[in-house]
């Protein structure tokens, strides 16, 4: 199996993770997890929101949290900017030292998961992106775009791989150090990802390609081998496997609040580990990570590894 | 990427997965289950063991489920027969007209998982084996032969690919239809299966190799898609990715009870037909499988399809 020599994993707990949960998680342990993370090897952490704390009560603490978390150097912490009014805060705070290294911003390859996810239509989302990536840059913030809906959508179903092309060549145009492709509901299989990044690397070959799996069906870690197959070197997880449900989703999904979300850090890591290809994480500290976001949010999460141990142990 | 044009789904539920659930299944719920296995369309159900009762009293009605089922042409219905004395049972229920189609057996690659698994020596093992073999052939009886720990041990670690290959070439000579390559308690990776069966199908070119993984780390699906991509076409789950978790792991499993299994029979049906790769299994109806594989046990199972639906609908 061809694969790549190296990858480099964003822990998205922190940001993804906790954007909907029932709780808003204390700064303290905030703090206690992304340090937990840096200590544990990450070089990209997911951290903050700038999300109006009206909508996103879970991140009005998102300029606590920079200003106290122990930045290591050579690790990117990003906050995410969902739009102007969010990039005005994240400058202040990036005024002040202690902003994010890296801001992610975010928009759906298809039109009414757009609408539904932030209000805009894909034309209005688009004009007030490039404002956000030109000031960044301008500020010397580095941007990674995100891409939701990727590989399909619960709304809209089958999205066309040269619409998620053709947002991926303005991104690049508009200067982002990465795009972020996101498989937002876990509807993507093997076959489909393998095939999709081979041609979208040809697309984007100046810009790192990160591919962001959702659990939604079980097949997370088998597209992320899928996606490792056809050179991509950075993916996102989250540990527990916590995140990656959109509240407007709840209608069509009932029962699994708590029970699917992002690709899982823990299971992610150390399969990659097991397959030979490097990832830089302390796979002890990373189980250690997984217990202290158990005790975070009180209850069992859904890594394998951190209840049944690695293999090698 | 290259896959096989169809794959045959074995589904376990009713013997690997009850084997160490802590209540006995009444007969009804286990002939309901198979029949509607046979109507989801799988041609290979896991049905019975011929495990003495005192030690396995879950199995004690093998005849009567064997006996009552709807059988439909062409599909198999196996029952494992792990002894000399088992093999006496099933053959008295065959000249009674409903023994199972095929029998199992098993034997470790590891000799202290063997020792710990059935209590007996490799060696010992093989002899049994051997004279089980013969007097199902003569009998008319079709032979799967199963090897526990193909691709690692929890007691001994790494088990080498040459001894499992030899097991594997014995269990040819025996004249098996097909030979089960078990990932016992869930080590196996990508890129070892991959190569495994690269070099595996080529040993035993004549017979069918099963693939049979366990979802421990939670990398049962990303073994399976390695699988199909070294040739195999056999492929194992069990209905809510129940089983797997052999008694005597208890030790070194503490928690797992309920949460890890073989690789989920919904899950990865569900995404092989999102592959384009034909199970020939009717989706709603394995659904609705799963649906009364919770009732049966009382609980919500590990499918995430089952909550969260299909890609497609």
């Amino acid at each position: 199996m061809s694969l790549p020599g190296h990858v480099v994993l964003c822990e998205c707990f922190a940001r993804d993770g906790l954007q909907n949960q029932e709780e808003v998680v204390a700064t303290d342990l905030k703090v206690q997890f992304v340090d937990a993370a840096t200590e544990a090897g990450f070089r990209k952490i997911e951290v903050a929101s700038y999300a109006h704390p009206k909508y996103l009560p879970q991140f009005a603490d998102t300029a606590e949290v920079l200003r106290r978390i122990r930045r290591r150097p050579g690790v990117s912490y990003l906050g995410l900017v969902p739009n102007d009014r969010g990039l005005d805060r994240c400058l202040e705070h990036c005024q002040k030292g202690h902003g994010p290294d890296v801001i992610g911003t975010i928009l759906s390859a298809s039109e009414p998961h757009n609408l539904a996810n932030v209000k805009r239509t894909l034309a209005e989302s688009r004009t007030e992106i490039e404002s956000l990536c030109r000031r960044a840059r301008r500020e010397g913030l580095r941007v990674a775009g995100g891409i939701a809906t990727a590989f399909g959508c619960p709304i809209q179903g089958d999205v066309a791989f040269e619409a998620v092309a053709e947002l991926a060549v303005w991104y690049a145009d508009l200067g982002v150090e990465a795009i972020l492709f996101g498989d937002t509901t876990g509807v993507a299989n093997p076959v489909q990802v393998e095939a999709f990044f081979g041609r979208m690397l040809e697309r984007v070959p100046g810009v790192a390609a990160i591919a962001h799996f959702h659990n939604t069906r079980g097949t997370a870690l088998a597209n992320c081998v899928a996606a490792l197959r056809a050179g991509v070197t950075h993916l996102d997880g989250s540990v527990g496997g916590v995140g990656g449900r959109p509240k407007f989703t709840e209608g069509s999904y009932p029962k699994i609040m708590g029970f699917t979300g992002n690709a899982c850090t823990e299971d992610l890591v150390a399969m990659l580990e097991e397959m030979g290809v490097p990832t830089g994480i302390d796979l002890d500290r990373l189980l250690e990570l997984g217990r202290l976001a158990e005790r975070i949010l009180g209850r069992e999460l859904l890594a394998h590894v951190v209840k049944t141990g690695l293999v090698k142990h």
